[in-house]
């Protein structure tokens, strides 16, 4: 009656310089018992399989993988789960654990981070508790929580809630809403944006929010000029925005 | 015109096994470049000076400190800000961080997990932020991200709200505010109990909650035999408890 063992499904953090000018020496940022876990899987499934592959060649310097890098099995996944996230229930992911059902371990990926936290990878996560796989996150640097901690906003009760709406009326409504939470159930509450639109959002947030309520952005931390700025919004509006359209930045408010 | 050169705010995490029968070895949780950064500081702000120290001697023992243990500066949190926390501006932590202004780096250490996270810290970094003190947070294990990334609910929305009220009839109300939450703005709740109470707190839960929503719950995170489960509260409520009275645990409810 008993089926092989399952595999495990690993949530691997990835270090925060995707897409930056320069990298950060994994030993700054990742616990060497993370570097050993990953090193040890050979089944993937991830955002993006090229970066995948490179974040595994770092890994090889520092901790020799089982499998050469050319040799791993490694699955995307689909494009609608990028785009539109896949926390609704609209994608079973089932089928890409597969492996783990035949008793390989997986890693889940994401290109930044921590998987499944302001990225994909909740479907598959969901997907492994439905079938008895047994979910193993790993110790890695996550944004929302360094900028949280940076902040100096109340960490005993938060809220992340994603991307702001583009339009401009949207915006200013939803800015007014969250600093409304803020104040009134003293929650802080953290966003992002996607880079070239820091520079828009930042002034939507100055003529949007109360001159008392408290701004905080981090951006680039664990990298090199990474920076955490946090003043009144009645102090922010008479200095130069800390931020420029070139590094991926977390926002926090609260009072 | 020019002072002193200011010394930074180090946040410096903590592993998650205070007031555990056994210790995870720090490499497991910790970059090397944390305890690298951690080793350097001879000057501590912290919750409870007995516990820093004992942290500072496993450090010590990876990357040697700058100052012999005894020989480090270490001032407490006032109790009230234990008590009470301190995210409401009612305690002025400026006075704290005079070491900073003479030039020394300082730490911020919490028991368990990132410092300003469900744990006191915060008037400290917003102290540092209005004196022109630089904020450093440094990577290490958080068990509110662990628990979130590994639960499978929504990771691009949530929230984390404490503790639940002590009173039956508010907890209960408590709970079904949260699942509404959950429901109607697909919004992750968080929320942590004191260890002595899980048993009670999760006899609520699958009363309070409706069969669909997803309630999951980690335990022992980074240690030896911890968990995450992820179930509906409908197969929750045929099943045996699956954590006890023991261990700091994170639940999660969502859909």
């Amino acid at each position: 009656m008993t089926g092989a063992i399952k595999g495990r499904l690993w949530l691997v953090p990835a270090p925060l310089d995707h897409g930056c000018a320069s990298q950060v020496p994994l030993p700054e940022v990742m616990p060497a018992g993370t570097l050993q876990a990953a090193s040890q899987i050979t089944h993937w499934i991830c955002e993006n399989a090229k970066s995948a592959r490179a974040y595994l060649k770092r890994i090889n310097d520092l901790s020799p993988l089982a499998l050469p890098v050319r040799e791993q099995h490694i699955v995307e996944l689909p494009r609608a789960v990028h785009k539109h996230g896949d926390h609704d229930g609209s994608f079973d992911a089932r089928a890409l654990l597969a492996s783990a059902l035949l008793g390989h371990d997986v890693g889940l990926l994401s290109e930044a981070g921590m998987p499944a936290v302001a990225d994909p990878g909740s479907s598959v996560v969901r997907a492994a508790h439905d079938l008895g796989i047994e979910v193993r996150p790993l110790v890695g640097p996550v944004s929302l929580l360094l900028a949280l901690a940076a902040s100096g906003l109340n960490g005993q009760n938060f809220a992340f809630v994603g991307y702001l709406p583009q339009d401009a009326a949207q915006r200013m409504q939803r800015i007014q809403a969250l600093e409304s939470l803020a104040v009134k159930q003293g929650q802080s509450q953290l966003f992002i944006e996607t880079p070239y639109r820091n520079a828009v959002l930042w002034d939507a947030l100055l003529k949007a929010l109360a001159g008392p309520t408290r701004l905080a952005v981090s951006s680039g931390l664990t990298l090199a000029g990474g920076l955490t700025r946090s003043k009144s919004v009645k102090d922010w509006r008479a200095l130069p925005a800390p931020i420029t359209n070139d590094t991926p930045a977390v926002f926090a408010i609260g009072r």
